[in-house]
């Protein structure tokens, strides 16, 4: 039986749903290896070994190395693909969103669905001051897309990349972290482009190699 | 006059010393152009224009195209040289602590200092639990470098790279945020060995081009 990658992820994250939605529409197969957040199965000495910080989406290469970060996961397997531009600025544009998701959207919009849809949320004046926060942050995060897209098809180089990829993952989820997306045009317009692409799969599915 | 890149950044911020530190590295001349964010300067229309999302570090290049987030400009800078890898698995893993660094260590490392010694922190209820989340998260990010580091000299491929530069802003500068490094002793180390590289400059400096 010929080896392929393995790919440790929580089916409800969007973080492991941006690789499993890339090796789809790579038509790449992997072994998926479902991991439960909310039973600890990130943080047990195993999968501690395979990636010290106990996160996932995890990818194992065929030789047993292992790669953690969603976007460090794009990166790696977009390479040579179109996927990933070939112009070194349209290259850097790519990560510049890729660093955006991770640094302002990410937090303040997942964190948000993690807790209303997900873990459960405890309602005490510090949790409901920081959800504030993180949906007025959130916001803004929203906004700057919105604005970006206005005269754009895609965040960089005119075609579908990685950057759309990493920021469709959170942002299609995101009325479930208390976000009215009616608020973004451009963003709900984009959204539908990227549901448009060849190979797409949604948040709930993913395919066995 | 040969036109040269321009950087964007505030003196105070270790996001900017990313940058100059690499362009130091590289010998690099560029002209520096100091935002005082305090003032609301990243905010200011103009800036708006060059970076929507009102951030600094922010590169402006001779055509006028202008890249934020430190850590996309420093792969933009680094392609082709020493601080960039050259193996792909190694490249993913520069950018696996990229990422780390956005999203585990800055928030929890280099906010606590912002508050603490640059904007003003105002103690109330609200702010003391969130800082104190913030250390908790701070050292345990720390402590996934210390465990790292403790059989590598540098956080990847073996040689001083981007990762190191990326890390080292905030990790050199953690006592700020209330951190106590001495609990972190092949952090400690790493830091030296960093400082030892040719070229280094600290973070109240920069090269004029």
């Amino acid at each position: 039986m010929r080896r392929s990658v393995k790919l440790y992820d929580d089916p409800r994250s969007g973080n492991g749903y941006k690789v499993r939605l890339l090796l789809a529409q790579l038509s790449q197969p992997y072994q998926y290896l479902p991991i439960d957040i909310l039973l600890g199965e990130s943080r047990t000495p195993a999968f501690l070994k395979k990636n010290r910080n106990g996160r996932i989406p995890l990818l194992e290469l065929e030789d047993g190395s292992c790669l953690p970060e969603s976007n460090a996961i794009l990166c790696f397997l977009s390479q040579g693909t179109p996927f990933w531009p070939t112009e070194r600025l349209e290259q850097a544009q790519v990560m510049q969103w890729l660093f955006f998701e991770q640094y302002r959207h990410e937090p303040n919009i997942a964190t948000p669905r993690f807790w209303l849809v997900i873990k459960g949320f405890e309602p005490t004046p510090f949790n409901l001051e920081l959800l504030a926060q993180k949906q007025k942050a959130g916001n803004q995060a929203l906004a700057v897309m919105d604005e970006h897209l206005q005269h754009r098809q895609f965040m960089v180089a005119e075609r579908y990349t990685i950057a759309d990829i990493a920021l469709y993952a959170y942002t299609h989820e995101a009325h479930e972290g208390g976000f009215d997306l009616s608020r973004y045009p451009a963003v709900l317009a984009w959204l539908q482009r990227i549901r448009a692409q060849p190979g797409h799969i949604t948040i709930d599915q993913w395919t066995a190699g």
